[in-house]
């Protein structure tokens, strides 16, 4: 974390979510000057506990007097600081319409940008609204369908600057589960990975995701039988799940245009399974984007 | 626990699973006279533990001299008491082949009943081969396919007597990885059931099975937006769960004979998943079928 009290924001933008703090410093201009983390995120915090967790974090910065704070993610859910209520689909990506923070101290002015929520299919999103908005504010008049990776992964229709529809795929979380808590854990350990593998099990459940149920144990036995790697098993499991992702997300992807925000190894992967099936997804870096989200946010004030 | 020491076992079968260790006294005849079980499954247990937790379980009962034991489950893979090897498919169920445990005193001769594996696709039992003899024992001449649901549900292809084909899925461990260990966990807890529920889930993934990757994150999105039940969402949860497996398995039911093996809530929710398919399974109770397979091997030593 930086130490530099020499650093003088205009304001501030925060992305807050279930497990990070992440606090931008910002010019006037929606330039970044300095950024710092903690890993006070929702999961850690009580409501009451915001506030000390924000001003402890930015405390080294020489603030304005008083500070604007524009922050997105799951500090506006219910378990929040504040609930900012999910605006419904159709609807702009809602930094154009943040909540004030009833109570924080006459030297911060603290908003949230509320989340979005689909009726039907229900689904909702925090934070991920932002990204969205700076991916627009960065591509003007960009139609198209926008992928974000992760924990919880999202397929997001935008038309005319709107979020038209949306699903989530609880992809990441379920790898997570099944080779941390199953018995496929003695089968999938370490850090090894067999690109092959990968690309096999995605293109046969891609093909055929009925599938999926019969594979998963497979992976198991052919460990027994065959000592199979777990390199080769971690690929497979990967592939069969991205793979039944994309079998779900076809009707967001087929024949669309597609942007991937997003940065780390997982994106890769995306990237790579879109365009086996002849995509060519744009990719942009999600640090970025979602400081570009911010800025929007803090210029609708 | 019985602790009756009158009972005289001519010989004593055992079920020594991952999580329990099941004793069982038998006449000659293979008639049971009592049963005993304790916590001391494979899982809590080093190799050399498993003499001494076996002798701890019987010892209340007026064994012969040598006593014979017959044994089936994960007490012979691997990391077992002694490993049986598998037989490959196709095969007998393998209970007239059990392998001798070579030192256990001279006071019991301990036979350990072989599990079976299928090259391609790799898989794997260790138990249900029992099941399957002890099936077919009860039920002359009967071809058709078993289903053994549970933590690793199998679907097995049985015919002349022999095993010719099975597959295992993964759905009760899933389920359990599943509720338990991701953001599903705050909208599925409790015991409550909406069968309703489980139907429409069973039948929507059943006939689009490759909705399943989309499904799930709308089981807590239903709940934060509208409120959603617990006991609905757990029965949808289970629903998509047992229609994937259903849609994967249907190579192994669609115009077969069907037997399901168990007598518990999550077998009545197989039949009743099978019998909206036009299927009408016979059932057979669990302990009694393992017993007749036990019995089997001892008849063959």
């Amino acid at each position: 974390m930086s130490q530099n009290t020499s650093i003088k924001p205009a304001w501030i933008g925060v992305d807050w979510g279930t497990t990070n703090l992440r606090a931008y410093a910002m010019t006037e201009q929606g330039e970044l000057l300095d950024e710092c983390c903690s890993e006070q995120g929702m999961s850690s915090l009580e409501p009451c506990a915001y506030e000390a967790a924000l001003r402890s974090l930015i405390a080294h910065w020489d603030l304005p007097n008083p500070c604007t704070i524009v922050a997105c993610g799951m500090v506006g859910s219910r378990q929040g600081w504040q609930e900012a209520p999910y605006r419904a689909v159709p609807c702009t990506a809602g930094t154009d319409s943040p909540v004030r923070v009833n109570h924080s101290g006459n030297d911060l002015n603290v908003w949230l940008i509320p989340g979005v929520k689909q009726n039907d299919p229900a689904d909702v999103m925090r934070g991920e609204e932002t990204q969205i908005a700076g991916f627009l504010a960065l591509n003007d008049d960009w139609d198209g369908v926008i992928c974000l990776p992760g924990t919880h992964s999202k397929w997001v229709h935008v038309s005319a600057g709107e979020i038209v529809s949306f699903r989530t795929f609880m992809t990441g979380e379920v790898f997570q589960a099944i080779s941390t808590q199953t018995v496929l854990k003695h089968s999938l350990s370490g850090e090894d990975w067999d690109h092959a593998a990968f690309e096999t099990a995605l293109s046969d459940t891609l093909s055929r995701p009925e599938n999926l149920g019969s594979t998963l144990f497979s992976l198991r036995a052919s460990d027994l039988l065959h000592g199979q790697s777990s390199g080769t098993a971690r690929a497979r499991l990967s592939g069969c799940l991205i793979g039944a992702e994309l079998a779900a997300a076809k009707p967001y992807w087929l024949g669309q245009r597609i942007a991937i925000i997003g940065n780390d190894r997982l994106c890769d992967l995306y990237s790579f399974s879109l365009s086996q099936q002849g995509i060519q997804a744009e990719r942009s870096e999600a640090g970025a984007i979602t400081r570009a989200g911010l800025v929007a946010a803090y210029l609708s004030l």
